[in-house]
């Protein structure tokens, strides 16, 4: 097959230029750009004219006294589950908290104030067709996905304004493949927290739940094949099996579907799989 | 693990022999016995108080005046897809018919009356636990499995019946695995075709209708875990794929999901994947 893809967003630049010289590259370059720089995908996203967290450049700790606080200091690259992260509650910290980054560039953000995450995984083919799955609610612990619930109860305008949004995304970057995006539900409108240009772990529910997973959505788009149907035949909740805590699942009587993900060593707050219950 | 599995039932008794002193063997060689050869089968099937078509066994041509007309000769081993087969519609076709048999082993089955066809698939583990997955309705064309449709749209009491009968099977084998029982639905009860020790074509509607499908199912039986949750979320057709029916599958929109065998050779008639369809 004359497709090459790739799994995760932070592959080097200088890989990339030699593979694309061999095979077309789906995700495309543009979205792994975007994506792998926390500032270049802030300004990304603010200029399609979406609302995202107020953001500046943390070139010194001086950047707290524009953004104001409480605000978190990030790394612009890698870092994931609330890796490469320091939160600065009054604008002393600063200083400590981008000492946390070790001089990585970083960017500071403003806390949004909201009531929940949901997120969308969509999918948009060669020809540019798109299609979403429907958003779920997400739940965090300790900076880690706990559980991903569908439908997510929130009122259909929201829903609608998330896909929309998911779509103007994929648009923009003349995306080919899946990719999540993660909103924040907000008193005054949605606000996109970040985008995942692969399959997301939000959106793992898809595999008991929809007869074309998102995994299979994937490929699909990439292979340059139609896209299957995305519709949810059930309601849905995934719950991430962290640390030992995915120890001995095969042996419990399952009140779900279990997926185990194959690693060796369950260290504490490690994914090792998730179980999805239908309802 | 200690633990082997075999996929067919035509495996030989020598490599059995063999087998079972090194390891214990799920399913065990009962069911093995019981389901290889038609004229045990339907013995024992009556044996069990279960109805089963009159049949006899078919030393010769007169045969066919004891059971009368018309009939269906079958060679007693090996044999699928409506293969080692002969109708008997006239007392005077019996030597012909038992001639294209070339000698095998055979049994001479009553044709039954029926108004459908149904199967179920139910597993059985170590200790005993047993579950049955929802019956379906069952299509052949040209002797081969063309559908099946779950929910069968039957009174309850038959689905109740065929269940009960699936499981005094599964105990009276003392079997551990996915066993599939084909049933003729007649104007006076149910009426065991035949069993299949194994996951079965019939069931693979479970794959996109149930948190548990047939394969884990089985794998859960055999490792001696507990059983997992067969309830069905979904209502479900599942369509085989046959022949070039299945060549560009993935190429075109799907309305279902749809599983490949990956078989080289897409011979006429030959099952090559099948569709699952969820509503």
């Amino acid at each position: 097959m004359d497709v090459v893809t790739y799994e995760f967003e932070n592959i080097p630049t200088a890989a990339l230029d030699v593979i694309e010289t061999l095979r077309p590259l789906f995700p495309g370059r543009r979205a792994l750009e975007v994506s792998q720089d926390r500032l270049v995908e802030k300004q990304f996203l603010a200029g399609l004219g979406l609302t995202v967290a107020p953001f500046a450049e943390a070139l010194g700790p001086e950047v707290i006294d524009q953004l104001g606080c409480p605000a978190i200091l990030k790394t612009r690259r890698l870092g994931y589950d609330g890796k490469g992260q320091a939160r600065v509650n009054a604008p002393g910290d600063a200083a400590a908290a981008l000492a946390l980054l070790q001089g990585a560039p970083a960017i500071a953000e403003g806390v949004v104030d909201f009531t929940c995450e949901i997120s969308v995984i969509a999918a948009r083919g060669r020809d540019g067709e798109t299609v979403a799955f429907d958003p779920g609610r997400n739940v965090h612990k300790d900076g880690i996905l706990h559980s991903t619930t569908v439908p997510c109860g929130l009122p259909a305008r929201v829903t609608t304004d998330a896909v929309l949004i998911a779509s103007r995304i994929l648009s923009a970057l003349d995306y080919v493949g899946v990719l999540g995006v993660e909103l924040f539900v907000t008193s005054t409108g949605l606000v996109v927290n970040e985008i995942a240009p692969r399959v997301h772990n939000s959106g793992h529910w898809t595999q008991a739940a929809c007869l074309t997973c998102q995994f299979e959505q994937h490929i699909r788009a990439v292979a340059g094949w139609p896209l299957g149907d995305g519709k949810r035949h059930a309601d849905a909740v995934m719950e991430n099996l962290l640390g030992d805590h995915a120890l001995g699942w095969q042996t419990r009587a399952p009140d779900g579907q279990v997926h185990l993900y194959g690693k060796a060593e369950a260290r504490p707050g490690r994914k090792m799989g998730h179980l999805i219950r239908l309802s």
